[in-house]
């Protein structure tokens, strides 16, 4: 069969050599002549996996034993509750900016449980900016942002100076780009974008941060019991930590975040600079705010759609259809694409401005 | 390589087959030419295994629409915070049943959400029987009962009549024998006893009985907002739900519940015999309360031990030490167990006792 170019928003495409070390793994894990999906969590062979998982973390984002990194089910929105049930003092408030329709999710839990303050929004214009120059409230128990949106195809390029506890959801671009993670309290985010399939949430947070709520919590929504537990404190997600783990290696491998931040910069140059150029298409957001990892565009004449559909569709491109707030495109480069299929979807771009303009 | 008899008490054995399928859709799902690990959660392939995964629990269970099933991850300890947050009313009362560490879990969470009658326990003889004859409050809000206790190997073999919603956690028995699943207003398993593996959870409610607590609700907490999300409110467990909806079928292709029923009965006759016959061994447990699904036994002698550890694993047996509340052995069987590796344990049970009685 012929490559599918996978441009999949999310659950988005895996390393290639990844998906046969999953596939091997169903049947025969690490030559223990049984399947990963029906040994113990407790077995030493898992145990690797779990402090692998652990480990790697930390030392893509160079923090030291000042952070704790575990993984839970239950995904990023999961975590739009845990954050502020373990931060958000009683009768706290809580910072959020917000940038689109993940955050709003945030600021609606956030809001069951204690006082939200928006510090800004781009919601007036669609949420296609990131907005800049807000004050953060210093009495404020932390600052949540968002940062990177999957829907809109936003960025937030620089990270905002903050006075507070910065806490990010990284789902859609985590080990995209190079971050200074010890400027953050907190990360979180769902695998199944950019570090694993779903199912898989990885949180890494200060101990220190934790344990000052007041609040009388449910063991499974306390960050301390997870850390308590070693990322075990009941069965864990077995196979989509596994595989989060073998993502993480491949980037590792491969030369780690620096290698691949400059290899998304050249993707996202490449798509972008042809939607600039191209006449028949257009970027849907400020240009300083683009998303190196969601790449949002329209037709200037949408009654075209329906031929450009067979066009992509004929090079086995997927997965490129706009989000039903967005319509038009939305081609997902995260890290596991390769510039080749990049490549595919310009030509077709040009091919078809060729047929059209 | 030759065949391991996996009896790990969980995660736990699935079917060679189900393994094979879900090895397969790691590099190719469905004949979409793409791993089931990397595609949209909401494209139409995978849109039908929720559905089926949705359907055949209600199938298998013989229950109508007043059901509704969805997956979630988090295990059953997440559901040991959720069905109290979802079922017991601020300053209700719900009532309780011990018989062992899953039960008493499963407290203390209520406890940290409302007021918790435990109206019997089997603590003073270690959790080694299933207490009966108790009385249930009809002004609770709930009974909550663990079906099967998967460390001390006891098992509700009766259910009680009861007038209020009956809740149960049956993640290590649940399908391993006929029970009448419209006596229960909520049933909840963990996948990986015996339905699939880590990381997806089943939940199966009345829908009527929701929605009275006057708590206000977290959104990933609220069973309501995953009904309405069509089990899909947020990116759920891919893979784990797809293992366990193939699982599921494996189960209804080869004669369901009635089927296994009887194999499970077999299994469990099989080696309880041996357990009872054997000069060297003892089960732990009240007899009219032996799991069919994790037999808990101890040697008399506890110095051949590291012999007897020895003679089962040069059988290729794997996963037997019991859990270390218990000490000994348990060997679970579970529905993908054949009755081949449990007629392997037993031959070794006798062939030890010729050489060590």
């Amino acid at each position: 069969m012929s490559k599918i170019h996978n441009f999949s928003a999310g659950p988005g495409i895996l390393p290639a050599e990844v998906l046969k070390q999953a596939s091997e793994a169903c049947i025969n894990f690490d030559n223990m002549n049984l399947s990963l999906l029906e040994i113990s969590h407790r077995s030493k062979n898992y145990e690797a996996v779990i402090a692998e998982a652990q480990s790697i973390i930390k030392e893509l984002f160079e923090v030291g034993n000042d952070y704790e990194v575990f993984y839970l089910g239950g995904g990023a929105s999961l975590q739009f509750a845990m954050v502020p049930y373990n931060l958000l003092r009683e009768n706290g408030t809580a910072a959020y900016l917000n940038t689109g329709v993940w955050a709003t999710k945030a600021i609606k839990e956030a809001k069951l449980l204690g006082n939200v303050n928006v510090v800004a929004s781009s919601e007036d214009k669609k949420f296609t900016y990131i907005p800049k120059g807000y004050a953060i409230p210093t009495d404020a128990d932390y600052l949540h942002i968002t940062s990177n949106n999957t829907i809109y195809g936003t960025q937030i390029k620089e990270f905002p100076k903050c006075p507070i506890p910065l806490v990010c959801d990284m789902s859609s671009d985590i080990f995209s780009r190079k971050v200074n993670a010890n400027d953050f309290t907190l990360i979180y985010a769902g695998a199944q974008k950019n570090i694993g399939p779903a199912g898989s949430t990885m949180v890494m947070v200060k101990k220190d941060a934790l344990g000052k709520t007041g609040r009388k919590m449910l063991s499974m929504l306390d960050y301390n019991v997870h850390i308590k537990g070693g990322s075990m404190y009941n069965t864990p997600p077995v196979f989509p930590i596994y595989v989060t783990m073998l993502t993480l290696k491949w980037l590792k491998a491969n030369g780690g975040v620096a290698w691949i931040e400059k290899l998304n910069q050249q993707k996202a140059d490449l798509i972008y600079n042809e939607i600039d150029r191209n006449s028949l298409f257009y970027g849907t957001v400020a240009k300083e705010d683009r998303s190196n990892m969601n790449v949002c565009f329209l037709m200037h004449k949408p009654e075209l759609e329906i031929e450009f559909d067979k066009f992509w569709k004929d090079a086995n491109i997927s997965g490129i259809r706009g989000h039903r707030d967005v319509g038009g495109y939305r081609a997902s480069i995260y890290n596991a694409m390769p510039i080749e299929s990049v490549q595919v979807l310009v030509d077709v771009m040009k091919e078809f401005e060729k047929k059209f303009a």
